[in-house]
């Protein structure tokens, strides 16, 4: 199959142009974040192969690669917990996605069972650092029932 | 300098635990979103090394390392962009940073003078996709006064 994405042009088309012509990493794989369309914050972190990224954005449902399944992965298969895209964007260099969703299912973007896989902040202490719990990062579920042994 | 930085747990301990144990990939680096502090605007994707991550959690000022130029840059050197990081958050797998910033300076973090990389949203046209420039698209600077030649 023809790929939907343009070629990559010099620098200039790349960041004022308006074809859209992903840069893959020598993987073949581009980052995307995905934040909550409402509120804004950062839910999870993952990355899609050319055929990840073009089944997202015709479909309208987050799909990511697993590194380390080697497959296609259409975050919520196992769990429910889809993400439909309401806007997509790239940067300057198109090496990078940005999603906008809301998600369905309980709301869990993570597969710990919490909202967001960002559910710990990073704190000072001495001459290190410790991770201190958001207010919200209480699970949505149990991972065990979703996941089984998994 | 002993790393400031925890070993790698188990699974239960990256994901359940306090200690802050980041995991960097074969090349050494951590992926590190940024979103505005206040608008939630996802404004700029880097990579950062150990001795970045270390910088930009102690002196909360967005430090990165760049692949191109092979050393640590710290954003806005050139620029006068700087981010003031207020928070900063690592995500389940602990391999992924997300800082909440409040940008510096004409508040542009983008090198094309824009106030976030992410300034062209993806639609859909025909089997292909076109890019379109969001409203907030205008440059706050030109890159050449700013940048010069480079």
């Amino acid at each position: 199959m023809a790929s939907p994405f343009a070629e990559r042009g010099n620098a200039v088309d790349v960041e004022e142009g308006a074809e859209f012509a992903p840069k893959f990493d020598a993987r073949g794989l581009i980052p995307a974040i995905c934040t909550h369309a409402d509120s804004g914050e950062v839910l999870m972190f993952a990355w899609m192969n050319a055929e990840a990224l073009a089944a997202t954005l015709h479909d309208g449902l987050a799909t990511f690669y697993s590194r380390s399944r080697g497959k296609l992965w259409r975050k919520g298969e196992t769990s429910g917990e889809t993400l439909c895209v309401v806007e997509a964007r790239t940067d300057c260099d198109q090496d990078v996605i940005w999603l906008k969703v809301l998600p369905q299912g309980r709301g869990a973007a993570c597969h710990t069972g919490r909202k967001s896989c960002f559910y710990r902040i990073i704190a000072r202490e001495g001459g290190g650092f410790r991770l201190a719990f958001s207010d919200d990062a209480t699970p949505l579920f149990d991972p065990k029932d979703v996941y089984g042994g998994k």
